[in-house]
């Protein structure tokens, strides 16, 4: 099973995520989990988040950036269901080995990502916080798929950013 | 007006926290908005922080570290408070020039944070995401205060952070 946690708090307003989601809905063996609509009040149930995980071999963190990170509900995600005896320390072996991919869109180009740019640094500089979270609960990190300028990318470059989301999980789906 | 955002989900099962939040508590023009026990269910009303903003010269950030990051609340406010209009793009002049300080707590100790530790990163590694969200919205980013091994900290070591952390408060307050 894949499990896809998608964390936008307006998916109505989303053009770049939620063709990427269009991308792969229909994947066999794969659940797609909407935190906004889920948890409207934050009142996360960890363990059904906890469930659905412990029957996944992938977990997908997929949002927008807001701020330098993921937005607030995935960020409470993190600090509720990544707990230690379940995601790391004594007993907390469960995500131990899987994978994980990180699909995210951002609103500035890669110029703006860049020392003299809008965001004074590169766009790497905000991934460790993410890739760590993922790394320090034993998952393998994938190579993530970052969307940048998704206001205004065309609709075929989007449209080639959402085939290889698909492709790529078509080929760890088993 | 100094403005502390304080972000702990446990404040009573702080140790370093509350000794630091005790220690700057009956300063002169300052207020300390505890941000879990005032929106336990994440409704956070904008105005009435925005309003907190305006009036302060110095904006304050104390948390422990989760996830190398924000707690969940905390980023939900970053996502919610510091919006277009207010904080940055056309007429969001409001936090233009005001000082932000950011006041941190670690569990692990510093051999923690090296590429051969335990978060195989160096603690500045999780800094850019912090300080560009305040450099964003034109804030001055004042030396951040991080105690590390928050856990096992002695007393006395404690103390002079808190000193320090009180010193400086009254050194900026006008």
């Amino acid at each position: 099973m894949i499990t896809v946690l998608f964390a936008h708090p307006y998916p109505d307003r989303s053009r770049a995520n939620s063709r990427l989601l269009k991308a792969i809905s229909d994947l066999d063996q794969l659940e797609i989990r909407s935190l906004y609509e889920r948890y409207p009040t934050f009142d996360i149930d960890v363990e059904a988040e906890q469930t659905a995980l412990r029957v996944s071999h992938t977990i997908v963190w997929q949002h927008p950036m807001y701020w330098y990170s993921v937005p607030g509900l995935l960020k409470h995600w993190f600090d509720k269901v990544l707990v230690r005896g379940f995601a790391y320390g004594e007993g907390g072996v469960h995500l131990l080995g899987k994978r994980c991919l990180w699909v995210t869109t951002t609103g500035g180009d890669l110029t703006a990502f860049t020392s003299g740019g809008l965001h004074a640094h590169s766009f790497s500089s905000f991934v460790p916080a993410i890739e760590q979270t993922a790394r320090f609960c034993g998952m393998e990190w994938l190579a993530p798929i970052i969307v940048h300028g998704a206001h205004k990318i065309s609709d075929a470059a989007l449209d080639n950013h959402a085939l290889n989301y698909r492709n790529l999980l078509q080929s760890l789906g088993r």
